[in-house]
C-alpha cells in the first residue's frame, strides 16, 4: 500500500497547467472530440485528406455525441494526473452511449490498438476504427466489454457509482474516477449509490471521485438535476457526504483550467484523507468529506451550434447525432465537414495518421494508462481464495439414520464463509441487505465486524469502520458492489431473500451478459464467479406470506448464456457446503445457490455430498424401493431443493410402507441446468447419465422449488418429457404453516405419493389404502385448517420425522 | 377541486393541543401500542382481564414491534388533522412490517370491524384480532391487501414513496401522508423517489408529505441516515426540495406537542402552496420547497427498555419482538404483563371490550377514516377511460396485398394515446423512461407537454409543469407512478424499452400479486389494470447490441397468477391498436404488451385484428397452403410476436413456392397466455379451438419473441407437446442487422422453412431445392457477414418484399 503524502501549496502552484500545457491538453482533447465525431459519421477517409463526399458517410448514423466532450475531457485530464502523481486510476463511464469517446481515448494513447491490431495506429487504422463503431458487426455505440479499461457496461443506466465503489473496496491504491451522467442520475440505483461513501474506509480502500457531468438533457428532456437551482445541487450533495467542486462554463480554455485545478485538489484532498487515515495506531471513526466535482459544459459541446437555424448545441437535439441527413443534404454535409476540420486533424496526426509526437507525449505509459489498467481487467489480478477443506465445517450425517440430524442449512456455510474471511483477509467479502444474522451467516461476524464508517455507538452489536462485513438494506447496492468487487478481482457472494432478491435481477442478467462476451475476448482474463445465495425461501416464509414467496430469479437466470449461468439447489448443508466450495473456486460463473436458512434434514454425508454435487444428480437408492439400476423401476420421485426433497422422501416413505412390491426410484437433482441437453449446457446429463437418473420411459414425478413449469422448459428435448409431472410452486402464498404451504401448491407428499401411483400405472397391492390415506390426510389437513385457521388455535410446529403417521 | 386557505396565526395557536386534548391523543396512541403489542403477543386474554399466563402467549413470536410506536402517532395525529380541517388524507406505511400498528388503528376507528364482522369491537372481536396477526391462516405481520386504508404491500420494501407520489397526481384534494423508515430510505428506489416532488404540480394535484421516522435501526445494524449528523440530513432534504421540520425526543408528552405543532405547520405550507399555485390565472412555474417531517424517535419506543439486562428500547433489539421466549421464561412473562399493563387496557376499553367513548371520538368517521377513504380502494373512484373507437388510427390494410404496408408499429397507439388524453384530462398518464418520442409515440406531446415542474427554458421542447407525459430516466418510478395512479382509480400506461423493463420487473411481480389477493376480497373494489408496453425490442435493438436485447420480462410474467397476468405480442399496428384498447378497458390486470417501434409489415384490417386478438389466435389462411381445416396439414407455421410473424410469413412464402404440394398452415398467437390449457389461465385455448389451430399430431415449427423455452413451458399439458419445435431468442446478440439477428437466433425464413420440410416429415417434389436454397442463403449470409462485418462495408438496409429473392 502506497501512502502519499500531501501536496504543499509550492506543489499545488507548480501543479497548475501552464500555456504549453495547456495548449497541448485542449488539443489532445480536440483529437479524442475528432476521433468521437468521425466514428459517429465516417466509414472513410478518417482524416479528411481529400474534401469529405456523401460515400464517406455512414448510412445509418448511431452513436451519442452529446455527452463525448465532457467524457473526453476528464480522460484528458486524468492521463495528466496519472502522469503527474503516479496515481492508479479506473475510469467508469457512466454516461453509457458515450462509448466512441473512451474508443478514441483508448484508441490514442495505444491500447486500443495494441488489443485490437488490426485497428493500428495509421490510416488504415484509423479507417476500421471509425468503420467499425456501431456498424453490424462492429462495436456497439456505448461502452461496453470490448472498450479496454472498462469494468462497466453503459447500456443498462444506474451502476457507474455502485461498480466504482465495488473496484475501490480493498483497493488502497486506486483512484476509481466515476463520470455520472444527470440522465444516470435520475435512476433509483445510482441515487442510491451515492451512500457507498459511508461504507468506504479510507485506511484500507481506495478513494471514487464522482464527476457529475451535468449538460442538463437526456435525449428528450431536460434533466432533474440539470434544472436544480445550484444552491439545491450543493445541498444534495452535502447530504450525501460530498464537497462539491464546480467546473462550469463553455469557455474553453477557461473550463480546461477550472478542471484541472477542481482535479489537483480533488486528489490532494483524497490524499490527505488517505494519509490522515492510515497513520500507524489511527483508526477511522467517521466518514470524511469526500471531494467530487460538478462539470457543468454545454451538451454537445464544440459540435455543431445551430443547425437549419435550431439551437443544437446545449441542448437535447445535441443528445445523439447533432446533424441528421448528412448523405443526402449537401448542407448538412458541408456543416460536418466544417465541424471535424475545427479539430485540426491534419495538425494533430502525423503523415501516417498517428497522433503527433508531442501529444501523444500527455498519455501515460504502459499499464499505467487507463485503457490497460489491469483493475480493469481483473482476471488478471485474482488470486485465487485459500479455501481450507470444506468438510472441516460438514455436518455429522450417520447413513444408516439420514434425515435424522436437523439442522440450519445455511449455519455450516456462514462457518464456512468465515474461514474464508479469516484466510483471504484482503480479498473477500460477503454483501447482505442487513440479514446476515437472520440468514444464519452470523458466523462470519465472529471473524469481522459489519461495515459502516460511522462514529461508534454503545447500542450497536459488531458495526465498524473496519468491518468487512457488507449490511446495507439495498438489494442494487448488495448486487453491484459484488460486481465491481469481482470485475476487478475479488472474491464474494451477496446473500439475500429469495424474492427480493428479483429487486437487482436486471443486474444479474447485465452481469451475465458481460461475462458470456467477455469469455469471447481472449485479452479478458476471467474472473471470480458471482455468487448469489438465495435464502429465505418462498417455502419457509409461510410467516410472512405471499409477498415473501417468489422463487422467480430461477426463471430469470435459466435462458441465460449456458457458458455463464450456473442455478444450484442443494437438498441439505453438506451439499450446500460443498457447492460453496465449487463456487468460490468458479470463473466467470453466475452461480445462484438456492438453499433455506430454517432447520431442514439432513441426509448426505460429506463425501456424498461432494460426488452427488459433482455429478449434479444421483440415484439416492436408500430412499427408494428400487435398486437394481438395469431394472426400470414403476415410477421415479425425483426432488430438486430443500423442501422438495423433503416431500418427495416423505412420498417414498409412504410408498414403501403402503405398496411394498412397487419400484420406486428416488431421484435428487441439485444442478438444475444439468436437465438442459449436455449439448445445449456444458453441465446438462448426458443421454445415459440423464437414463440412468430417470430412464427412458418411466414416468417421473418431480418435487420442484421454483415454478414448475421452469422444469418443462428444461426438459423439453429430453426423451418423453411430458411423463416428468412436476410439482412446484404454484403461486399459491399466504400466511401460514410450511407444511399447507407444500398442500396449498401440490407438493405435499400425499399429493406426490398419490401421483406416484397414478404415474406408476400399475395396480399393486397396497395401492387403494395409500390413495385413501392420502386422501384422507389432506382431508383432515384441509378440516384442520378451515375449523382452526377460522379460529386461530396454539400453532402445531410441523415436523417430519422420518415418515407421517 | 377546493381551494384551502391559509391558517392564520390565530388559528395557528388555536389549532394546538391543549392539555385535555393532549392527554386524550396519547390515550388514544396508548390504546394503539396496547393493541400492537397485544397482536404480537396474545391469543387470548386481550385485556389483560385476568392475570397473564403462559397460554394466552403466541407459541411463534412475529412482528415488528420496533417501527410500530412511531406509525401509531402518525395515525393519530392523521386522525386529529382530518377531523380538524377536513382534509382528504391517504396514508402510507412504508416501514413494512409494522402492520400490527395499522391494523390497530383501523381497528380503533372501526373500519376493520366493517370490513372485517368477525373482528368486531368487543372482546371477542379483539381475541380474534389478536389471535389472527401473523398466524396461520391470518393476516400477514406487515401492511398488505387485506389492510383497510392502504394501498402499499409492505413486504419489499422501497416503494413508500413513489406509490405516495403516484397517488397524488390528479387528486388535488388529497394529502397523501407517507412514512418512510430509515431502513427503507437506503434502498436505490426509495432514494429515487425523493424527486417526486419536481413532477407534482401544486395546482393540479394532491400533496406528499414524507414522514421519515429515524429510528436509527434495522434489523441488525444502524441505518445510514441514523447515523448521518443532522446537519447532513437538512442538506440532504434541501437538496431533495425539502424543508424539514424536526420532532425528536423519547419524552411523550413533548413528543406528542411538537409532532402536533410540525403536523399543523406542514399542512399550513401545503395549503398555502397549493392556494397560491391554485389562483386563477397564475402559472407554477417551479417547485416549490415543500415541508417534510423528520420524527426521531426511540426504535420499540414505550417497550421493554432493557430485557435481561441489555438494552432493547431505541436499539435493533427492538426491531421484531423485543422480549423472546416468553411462554418458557416467567420473567420475560412477567415483563410482558408490566409492559402491556403500562398502557392502561382496563382505562382505555370498557366493559364490553370497546374504546371507551371519549377516545372513539378522535377518530374521524365514515370515509374521513383513514381506513375508510376511497382512495385506498381506488376501484370505488374508478371512472372507466371514454376511449373512442380505436379503427379510426387503424392503418388501411390492403387484404388482397398485406405485409406491402410498411408501418411503425407503435406510431398509431400514440395517435390513440393522445386522443385518451384528450378525452379524459384528469384520469390518465403515460409514464416513460425519456422515451415517449423515440419510441413513436410522440402525438402524445400535440395534446400535452411533458412534465416537470421547473422554470422554463427557451431550448426545451415541449416541457411544462402543466405536461401529464410523466418521462423519468427511473423505470422505478414510471413503474411505481402508475401503480400508485391506478390504485388510487386512475388509468396508465408505461412504455419502456424491452430490456430495461427487467429494472423494474420486482414491482410488476409484487403488483400482480397485490392484484391477485385483492381479487379475493369483496370489499376491494376493481381497479385499473397495469400495463406495461414493452417496445424497443430485442430483434431490434440490433443498432445498440447485446445489453439492450433481453426479453426477459415474459419469463417473469407467465408463472404469475392466470387470474392477473397477460402477455400481447400483436404482430401489427391494427392489432396492437385492439389490444390497447382492450387493455385499457380492463380491471385488475397486469397486461405485458410487446411490440417493436420499428417500421414492420402490416397484415390485418381493423376488423380482422379486432376478432385476431379478440380469439387470441387465429389460422391465417391466406399465408398458407392448406385452407380446409378438416384436413391435417403437413407442418403448421406458427408465429408469436411482429419479427418471428415476419419471418414465418417468409418461411411459408419460401414453402409455397418451392415445395407447392405442401399442406402448410399458417397460425399467428397473440395472447401468450392461450397456449396454457384453458382450466390453467382463463385465456386458454379450449381443447378444440387449440386442435383447430395446430391439430392434435402434426408437428408445430414456432417462431416466438421471447426465449423459446417460454414457450414450451407453456404448451406443457397440451396433446404431444414435444411435436412444437419454438425458435427464439436463444441469447446471441450483438451490435449487428436486424436479418442476423434472427440468422444468429435459428429464428431466420431459412431457418424455419428447413425446420417446416424436416417436420412435415414427408417429402414432396421441390424439398430438396427448398433446403438447398435456404442453405444457400444462409451460407452467403454467413459469407457476407465474415467478409464484410470484418471489413465494414456500406450497409445495406434489409427489407423484406413479400418474400426473398
Amino acid at each position: 500500500m502506497k501512502f502519499p503524502g500531501p501536496l504543499s501549496g509550492r506543489e499545488l502552484d507548480e501543479s497548475a497547467l501552464n500555456e504549453t500545457e495547456l495548449g497541448r491538453l485542449i488539443d489532445y482533447w480536440n483529437a479524442a472530440n475528432y476521433l468521437t465525431a468521425a466514428q459517429i459519421y465516417l466509414m472513410d477517409n478518417p482524416l479528411l485528406r481529400r474534401p469529405l463526399c456523401r460515400d464517406d458517410i455512414k448510412p445509418r448514423l448511431l452513436g451519442h455525441w452529446g455527452t463525448s466532450p465532457a467524457l473526453n475531457l476528464v480522460y484528458a485530464h486524468l492521463n495528466r494526473l496519472v502522469r503527474r502523481t503516479g496515481q492508479d486510476v479506473l475510469y467508469v463511464a457512466g454516461p453509457g452511449h458515450g462509448g466512441p469517446a473512451l474508443v478514441a481515448n483508448t484508441y490514442l494513447e495505444g491500447t486500443y490498438s495494441e488489443i485490437y491490431p488490426g485497428v493500428s495506429r495509421d490510416v488504415a487504422g484509423l479507417t476500421r476504427l471509425v468503420r467499425q463503431f456501431s456498424t453490424p458487426g462492429g462495436i456497439p455505440s456505448h461502452v461496453s466489454v470490448p472498450t479496454p479499461g472498462s469494468i462497466h457496461e453503459g447500456g443498462e443506466l444506474g451502476y457507474a457509482l455502485v461498480h466504482a465503489f465495488g473496484a475501490a473496496f480493498d483497493h488502497p491504491d486506486l483512484l476509481v474516477a466515476a463520470v455520472v451522467g444527470d440522465g444516470e442520475a435520475e435512476t433509483g440505483p445510482l441515487e442510491g449509490s451515492w451512500k457507498g461513501v459511508d461504507f468506504l474506509n479510507p485506511a484500507r480502500d481506495g478513494a471514487v471521485l464522482p464527476i457529475l457531468n451535468l449538460n442538463e438533457y437526456k435525449i428528450a428532456n431536460p434533466t432533474v438535476l440539470g434544472r436544480l437551482p445550484r444552491e439545491r445541487l450543493n445541498h444534495l450533495f452535502a447530504g450525501h457526504g460530498y464537497d462539491v467542486l464546480w467546473v462550469e462554463g463553455d469557455d474553453v480554455r477557461e473550463v480546461h483550467r477550472a478542471f484541472d485545478a477542481a482535479l489537483t485538489t480533488a486528489h490532494t484532498r483524497i490524499r490527505d484523507i488517505q494519509r490522515t487515515a492510515r497513520q500507524p495506531n489511527r483508526t477511522v471513526t467517521e466518514a470524511p468529506i469526500w471531494p467530487m466535482i460538478v462539470l457543468r459544459t454545454p451538451k454537445g459541446w464544440t459540435g455543431p451550434h445551430e443547425v437549419d437555424g435550431v439551437l443544437v448545441e446545449g441542448t437535447f437535439r445535441a443528445h445523439q447525432v447533432p446533424l441528421a441527413g448528412v448523405r443526402d443534404n449537401p448542407e448538412h454535409l458541408a456543416q460536418l465537414e466544417t465541424w471535424l476540420r475545427s479539430y485540426g486533424p491534419e495538425r494533430l496526426f502525423d503523415a501516417d495518421g498517428r497522433l503527433v509526437a508531442e501529444l501523444a507525449a500527455l498519455a501515460p505509459e504502459g499499464s499505467a494508462r487507463l485503457g490497460a489498467t489491469s483493475y480493469a481487467n481483473g482476471g488478471v489480478r485474482t488470486e485465487p481464495l485459500r479455501l481450507r477443506d470444506w468438510r472441516a465445517h460438514a455436518l455429522e450425517v450417520d447413513p444408516a439414520r439420514r434425515g435424522s440430524l436437523v439442522h440450519e442449512t445455511t449455519r455450516p456455510l456462514g462457518e464456512l464463509l468465515a474461514d474464508v474471511y479469516r484466510d483471504n483477509p484482503t480479498t473477500f467479502r460477503v454483501f447482505s441487505p442487513d440479514e446476515l444474522a437472520s440468514n444464519r451467516l452470523g458466523a462470519i461476524l465472529d471473524v469481522t465486524d459489519r461495515c459502516l464508517v460511522a462514529p461508534a455507538d454503545p447500542r450497536d452489536d459488531r458495526v465498524s469502520p473496519d468491518g468487512r462485513a457488507m449490511e446495507v438494506l439495498s438489494e442494487h447496492l448488495c448486487e453491484g458492489w459484488l460486481e465491481g468487487y469481482t470485475l476487478t478481482g475479488r472474491h464474494g457472494l451477496f446473500a439475500t431473500y429469495e424474492a427480493f432478491a428479483m429487486v437487482s435481477a436486471s443486474m444479474v442478467i447485465q452481469h451475465t451478459k458481460w461475462l458470456q462476451e467477455a469469455s469471447r475476448l481472449e485479452w479478458r482474463a476471467p474472473v471470480p464467479s458471482l455468487n448469489v445465495l438465495l435464502t429465505s425461501t418462498c417455502w419457509r416464509n409461510d410467516h410472512n406470506g405471499f409477498s415473501h414467496q417468489g422463487p422467480g430469479l430461477i426463471d430469470t437466470v435459466v435462458p441465460l448464456s449456458p457458458g455463464v449461468a450456473r442455478i444450484w439447489l442443494p437438498p441439505d448443508a453438506n451439499s450446500l457446503l460443498s457447492v460453496a466450495d465449487h463456487c468460490l473456486r468458479s470463473r466467470d460463473h453466475v452461480n445462484l445457490i438456492v438453499a433455506d436458512k430454517q432447520r431442514h434434514l439432513q441426509y448426505l454425508t460429506a463425501d456424498e455430498a461432494d460426488e452427488h454435487a459433482a455429478r449434479g444428480g444421483s440415484v439416492w437408492d436408500w430412499a427408494g424401493t428400487e435398486t437394481d439400476l438395469d431394472r426400470e423401476p414403476d415410477v421415479v420421485l425425483a426432488g430438486i431443493g430443500d423442501v422438495p426433497t423433503l416431500e418427495i422422501l416423505a412420498a417414498a416413505d409412504l410408498l414403501r410402507r403402503y405398496v411394498p412390491s412397487l419400484a420406486v426410484r428416488v431421484v435428487n437433482v441439485m444442478d438444475l441446468m444439468a436437465l438442459l441437453r449436455s449439448d445445449l449446457h456444458p453441465h446438462g446429463f448426458s443421454t445415459p447419465m440423464f437414463r440412468a437418473l430417470f430412464t427412458d420411459s418411466t414416468d417421473v414425478v418431480v418435487g420442484f422449488h421454483g415454478y414448475s413449469r421452469a422444469v418443462h422448459q428444461l426438459l423439453h428435448g429430453r426423451a418423453n418429457p411430458q411423463r416428468f409431472h412436476v410439482r412446484g410452486f404454484t403461486e399459491q402464498g399466504t400466511t401460514t404453516t410450511p407444511f399447507d404451504m407444500v398442500v396449498r401448491n401440490g407438493l405435499s407428499r400425499y399429493h406426490l405419493a398419490q401421483l406416484a401411483v397414478e404415474f406408476a400405472r400399475t395396480t399393486r397391492p397396497g395401492t387403494d389404502r395409500l390413495v385413501s390415506h392420502c386422501q384422507d390426510q389432506l382431508t383432515r389437513h384441509h378440516a384442520y385448517v378451515t375449523e382452526h385457521f377460522e379460529d386461530l388455535p396454539e400453532i402445531r410446529e410441523w415436523t417430519w420425522s422420518g415418515g407421517d403417521t
